[in-house]
């Protein structure tokens, strides 16, 4: 759709890295400030729901979704993962992929909740350094699914 | 867990409701006052993450999740889903499946979001009476799959 963000692909430095692209979907590192380690994994096609697609499709996309996760718990050693597919403002399926850590901004509540706390300057440092490692794991992980 | 609420499977009425239970799964229909039609899909078994379960169990809970996205389409006709398993506050596998509409409380935001409006007494009247189909829906879905 031409007035889709999802669908343009342009990707801003400042927003996030692109880690890995296949046919169907693709991998970003999300810039944020707040969550080191923050993925997203879209749909390359515009389409609203998961159960706008085929079985084999979901299927596909989750597979994906979970060797992020995979990914991020083995490199960032998060308190727990959080995944979700909203789109409310973005119809283009998009799933998140967040390590959630216990000091962080919004813990215990959702990265779309009201801050909570500070996280400590040095935890932060810590986890935006562990996330240089994340690129070359998820694409790794990714690799071994084939 | 002992001290894990979705481990004890109390409910109270004013929580919600109990749709249907399998070996591994069940499914709830969340008591939302401001989100008529917010389902639950819960591990029965104490394990955290996606990424704890086998490939199968996954599979197997994510085809009964996207059951109830369907079943919830076809009743409630929302203007988007919403799916998330966050767990950061009971790290017990959840998912959230919520129809979200556009003048719903929380739209665009999150379901966790804060609230941006109150949504028409008249459509949320509707979609309480709506939902009242939801759990034959859901059953259906469900028997479906095997």
């Amino acid at each position: 759709m031409t007035n889709c963000i999802l669908c343009k692909e342009d990707l801003k430095p400042e927003e996030g890295q692109l880690i890995w692209r296949g046919d169907d979907c693709r991998v970003i590192l999300v810039n944020d400030p707040d969550l080191p380690g923050f993925c997203r994994v879209i749909w390359n096609r515009h389409v609203s729901e998961m159960t706008d697609l085929s079985h084999g499709e979901r299927d596909h996309l989750m597979t994906l979704v979970f060797a992020v996760e995979e990914a991020i718990r083995h490199v960032m050693h998060p308190d727990k993962i959080n995944i979700a597919a909203l789109g409310n403002m973005v119809p283009h399926i998009h799933w998140h992929v967040i390590p959630r850590f216990k000091d962080d901004a919004f813990f215990p509540g959702s990265a779309w909740s009201i801050k909570t706390q500070e996280t400590p300057a040095i935890s932060l440092e810590a986890r935006r350094k562990k996330v240089q490692e994340l690129p070359t794991a998820i694409r790794v992980a990714i690799a071994e699914l084939a």
